[in-house]
């Protein structure tokens, strides 16, 4: 397969927006102080209160599993535990980076499309105040979830409110956050700020940035020391202009929503086209820019070899597809195509 | 003072060469699997693979610190130690990220230099096979040292030696390798692999890239599950081929060592003239592209403020000045002369 | 509630055996090398070389949290994980100690008894050589569970023919292994060795000891270092004679079989007594020294206040009664007696 | 070398006193809520309370590593660091426990006689505030020393108002803390509360007992999370009666201070005896049970041999005597005349 191609894959194969390349090049001139006590920095800050207010305080790191990981270890004490969907990416992909750099325990959830509820998260507290059991301290919820389903703002203000209730905090794994935005046609700030939400891992990589993610707290008294958790947790990049100056192109324009809309868009017209496609089912509803479907157990080789992308789950014969900002309308029209023919040829 | 200004404070104040901009562009094409699985990534690793030998493996990571912790907690259990000056980076400067990513110790030895040396080493093991101690497991030596000084490869086989004979290991935290290459006019090959170092952290980012550094083990029976310490370590990019871009365009020519050179070159000019400065003394023998110096106490702030550096110890006005790949003989001169006027002046 | 009542809470609330404390006090006598250099202590491991075989290395510890975290990690890497049941001790009622110690994740497994079967185990494997996904590495059982249920020794070899099949080994954590080879009248032998364990937490505390557990290793290969991953987390005995002594006093005669029988056999009166109380199920097989029931919700605090035990899951209103070495048919009687007046009442 | 030889080996070679096996024997009747809620260990705090003020909250764990490691993990965080002189037993004797437990650095300090001093304290603190360094959090003394020696009242007032001004906090490891307050011929409050220590491992394995160490927190916002800081570091004891029985027996009475009174009169009748060897130097001052001296070298393993002890320098052929609770002059006197024979023959 050419890597010319894009595939649906994950949204982590596409590359970077020109843009985003655009602004690395500009900011490399002459020298400026590191590991962030530079002028992109502090823009790339202010654009981020501009989108989250005054309150929000964002962080810089490296990628998801280093932001969510530190960003629960700032929250944290060992003995501590995180209630999650089962299928969270913190649960499920991050070869227990939460655990390890918490110290603390994963308390997972079993749910039907990746979201939690109010009711999901008080059965999975117990043992409150006994020291034989860890004590659930934080609610983790991704948006868009792994399922590329969506939480709508009143469902994720329930969910705070229900953490708030309980003395525990709400963290939103945001990988891909600018999806559910343009999913819902909804400000960061209604969907995180208004909602109660306490702690975001706002995500920049997959919506076409090269790297770079922020952790941005959204309540005052939490998160004051997180700048020694994300140097010993090995996320703070010395020329961190770089990612600055990348959230900057992102955020401080349209383009992160411009981007995240697109690839909604693009998946919408996948799943369309793949639900006329003989044998293919898709499993769960299409909010943000990910399908997934169950398909004929020996049409999935052959189309994985043409057009990239993975099994989900080996046991159901279920995939997943990802569209991208990059994503076009004929790299969808092949892929469907592409699946027809190969439906046909079985 | 503006950034467009080349300062003395570090090399990571400097930005990225203008061949290692071109390279992410050009990768910047099309989709690519995530997570190394794609040719740049392939093409990064043969590249090490031309300096280090056929045996070296390499893994890309985001920074130095991550480099380190991950390099040592891939060769240590939690109750095992490491060996190293007192003025190493992994002891002074990573906020406690190597004890924390291999859950041991570190035993920090007193050194004129910045250097370790087999009888220091020695010295600093006790307690073998008692389990009341931690036990030394590896020694980690910085090539060049925080001081700017360098080993010469004897010196090296020689601590290599060593350590294998107590039934550990040599690392070396090379994130200013190149420079130590470049002043002693051998390959990475003569100074690592020939030398029987065990495992390295290859650095990039002071030398001309964006960001990026790699771990490389030398010798087969280690390193066998870094896979998993990396990712559980959260220093596993998703889009890793922008990492293998820059690698490839920084070692797979000869611009590491052209980049390493000058710096070199620089901080030999800048010694030199500072010599001639009335009350300033270069504390280190000036090795590498860090010059150590202390001057008349009240001079220090003015300077910092028109130059932009930092004081190594408080205690004896000792101050460090580093330069890089893009420092020019027009700003070492005028730092010299700035100096001059600034001394004039108190 | 006086003290001098047996409650059925749990086997740590009862006291030592009277020949435990006569062990205590004829090891009392004149000094001993600390930390397991004493003939108490060599006596206790050829003890236990008797009931497990020659390749037996057994290593004692303060207490089951820590003979359990500490087994872990010592067979464990940071990277990988346990599969156990979800009402596995080290899952519910350690307090996050496993992952703490391991630095790994637990992969919890829902079942209706305590207790995996190869298919919930192979189940649970999931992306195996894939660096995004925590690798299990052992599998971990109650035995007995903490239901009260017991594993039959062919069932163990079948978890342990599976777990080596994957390249994973197999934990048990005995605490109440006595009861369990009571219940199945079998040799500690034919229950561990036999069968392919290849690790145990050996219980001591429930079943009349004051303090300490052992950790046995049974595979050779295994367990090397466990002497400082020991000291590390803690558990190294400095006066270690005492839990050497007490082991002897338990396992070196017939007191450990003779205690386990009879509490077994309480809780078999127990139950038998039980189900004649209206309103009460049985909701477990009866087959260690625990009994599980669901009663009038009304009746289970007054039954609480007078006798002492613990509700198991407050929204089943199910209880769990422990029975212990001490517990007597008056105990018992007396329990069912009030029970049966108590729900008569409300 | 017989068992019921008293050795100079350690302390806790030494067995428990009578009065503390008695009280066990009497602790064993009937049954008692497991993990502290029992009378007991009621009393034991009642018993601490009275030694160290109202304020005090004492934690029953099981050994001295255990009580130091979890009292650093519960007031610092893994970013923090722990002054405390290179010999101390938390950087010399635990294995890398404190690092482990607490995910922190020790910042060890070179002191001639085992104490710390306001003035090296002071010259350990550096990078306040600056993320690339551990912050120092705790600076951690012995009392007594790991020499023998023992810090008067005022000076530990000193310390800790330093640590204090710092926005620090002082930790006593007080595995000898009886030997201490008998030498100064003060009480545990004037030496611990008054001073202003704010967290204390409290010995009493090495005075007497068989086994059990307190916690105990002498500042209000500290330690309030403690129990799970403690269940988690699988240092709560399940028959906790056992240690809270003992500790009544010890420290409820004057038996605490007559068995380290009469340990510290035996140090002072061997370094007495001993300083009458030829060749024989005392080197450390001989303020509590522990004696150091350098002796001809060939006579330390014959005398080894016959006696019992530990060389605590291999390198200056020092070697160190303890005395215990049940150190005679019998003993003392046999020691001194074998030495002097010993001596002689060489």
């Amino acid at each position: 397969m050419s890597a010319a191609r894009r595939m649906f894959a994950s949204d982590n194969a596409s590359g970077a927006h020109p843009a985003v390349l655009d602004a690395l090049r500009a900011a490399n001139e002459g020298h400026a102080y590191a590991y962030g006590d530079d002028e992109w920095t502090r823009a790339a800050e202010a654009v981020i209160r501009r989108h989250l207010g005054d309150a929000a305080r964002a962080f810089f790191v490296f990628n998801g599993t280093g932001a969510n990981a530190t960003a629960l270890a700032a929250v944290m004490r060992p003995y501590e535990a995180v209630i999650c969907p089962a299928t969270a990416h913190i649960n499920v992909d991050e070869c227990g980076a939460p655990e390890r750099f918490t110290g603390g325990k994963l308390l997972p959830v079993d749910t039907p499309d990746g979201k939690l509820t109010p009711e999901l998260v008080e059965r999975a507290i117990f043992g409150v105040g006994v020291e034989h059991h860890s004590q659930a301290r934080v609610v983790s919820i991704s948006q868009s979830t792994e399922y590329g389903t969506v939480y709508r703002p009143d469902e994720i203000a329930a969910l705070a409110a229900t953490a708030h209730d309980h003395g525990m905090l709400l963290h939103v794994d945001g990988a891909r956050i600018s999806n559910a935005a343009a999913s819902l046609d909804c400000s960061l700030s209604q969907m995180l700020t208004d909602t109660g939400v306490d702690v975001v891992s706002l995500g920049g990589t997959k919506n076409g940035m090269l790297f770079g993610e922020a952790v941005v707290f959204l309540r005052e008294s939490i998160g004051d020391d997180f700048r020694f958790v994300r140097k010993q947790g090995a996320q703070l990049a010395s020329k961190m202009r770089y990612i600055g100056a990348q959230f900057v192109a992102l955020f401080g324009s349209g383009l992160w929503l411009e981007n995240a809309r697109h690839a909604n868009e693009m998946a919408r017209l996948l799943a369309d086209g793949m639900r006329g496609v003989p044998g293919v089912r898709i499993t769960q509803p299409v909010e943000a820019n990910e399908v997934f479907a169950t398909l004929p157990r020996e049409a999935i080789e052959p189309l994985q070899r043409e057009f990239g992308f993975y099994v989900w789950d080996e046991r159901t014969a279920e995939v997943r597809w990802v569209t991208s900002w990059d994503t076009t309308p004929e790299d969808v029209a092949a892929f469907v195509e592409g699946a027809k023919r190969i439906v046909a040829d079985i």
